[in-house]
């Protein structure tokens, strides 16, 4: 029987394939071992039931025995104390993996999501609010460069915080917002490469494709 | 002996007064009922021993004992798990606490916070990034809405879940980008009645007036 559920969408544009936050998860759950199961909810007419497991009609959440958790950070959380091989055990590298994942997804993707948002949308490039943004974005990217320059992983080990931190990266990557920062690029590349990532990644791939 | 301490910077600017991030650590320890020392480092220079605590040069970071913890998300936490005042015991109601606690922080301030400094910094109200920006954080709060309109606070009881989204949804209300949302006006106006955030709120203001 399986335990671990994930749902994420039926479909969804071609654009955001490859980084729908589910592939956080199927990453997550492959670097574990884990055994689990995919569903899906449809991207066009998201229902009540939706809505009861992610208040946002957002994807992804991880059903668990009984316990549903929505946001993939919590996710990651959850998983990172089913397995060593997310998260330290030791009170010191536990810590640093659960600062280094807010990290993520605070002070680094709060600056990095709405920047790249404003590449997708055909924003970028233009007038104050977009410097202001592409400021705020440079200021974190400056600050994580000595910090990966001078580690392989967040957390001393592999751990959720890259996770995050790489999965929020790429996508600043994507958009040739990384050449500045060359320990970033190779961070992300190292992340990448790893057969966990290119497994989610490609289920992810092959999951939208086969509704097409 | 104080074990817990809490460290932010010796003065700011008018502007951010009472918005400084480390009012959520302050109020958290304020529920708590946990003694805690405040120290303060220089706004102006910051200093290595300052990015060897805090990576990115801002504040707060707690120190508890021999372990220092950066990312308001992240202190949040380790103080959740110190106290049953900040987050439930039982498995449920914990798991709930987590998964609000990271939606304040990614879901709605990773729209809401660009959305505000847009309004501290002039930015607001023209183009089609700021249109983006604020379509962005108005898609958040309307599904905010329905779950503050059904239930008092976010876990059942009040929780760090609570301590980050009523300051987050503060900020927006700031800017008056709360007035379509009464469910969610009527939670920041309970959520910051709490004397606990009062003591807080007032020890910040305090704190930088000192430096003037």
């Amino acid at each position: 029987m399986t335990e671990l559920t994930l749902t994420t969408f039926d479909w969804v544009p071609d654009l955001p394939r490859g980084f729908v936050r589910d592939l956080r998860v199927r990453w997550a759950l492959e670097e574990a071992g884990l055994p689990y199961a995919v569903e899906s909810v449809p991207f066009r007419e998201r229902n009540a039931e939706h809505f009861a497991h992610q208040p946002f009609g957002q994807v992804p959440w991880l059903t668990d025995g009984g316990c549903s958790i929505f946001e993939s950070g919590a996710i990651l959380l959850h998983l990172g104390e089913r397995s060593e091989r997310l998260m330290p055990a030791d009170p010191r590298g536990r810590s640093e993996a659960i600062e280094w994942l807010f990290a993520a997804l605070n002070s680094v993707e709060m600056a990095s999501l709405p920047w790249a948002l404003f590449h997708f949308t055909g924003n970028a490039g233009e007038g104050p609010g977009w410097k202001f943004l592409d400021d705020f974005t440079n200021a974190r990217l400056r600050h994580m460069e000595p910090v990966l320059a001078g580690r392989e992983w967040l957390a001393g080990t592999f751990s959720i915080a890259d996770i995050a931190m790489a999965d929020v990266l790429r996508l600043v990557d994507r958009f040739d917002g990384l050449v500045p920062y060359p320990a970033c690029r190779a961070y992300v590349a190292r992340a990448t490469a790893r057969p966990a990532f290119r497994k989610a990644h490609a289920d992810q791939m092959a999951h939208f494709a086969a509704a097409d």
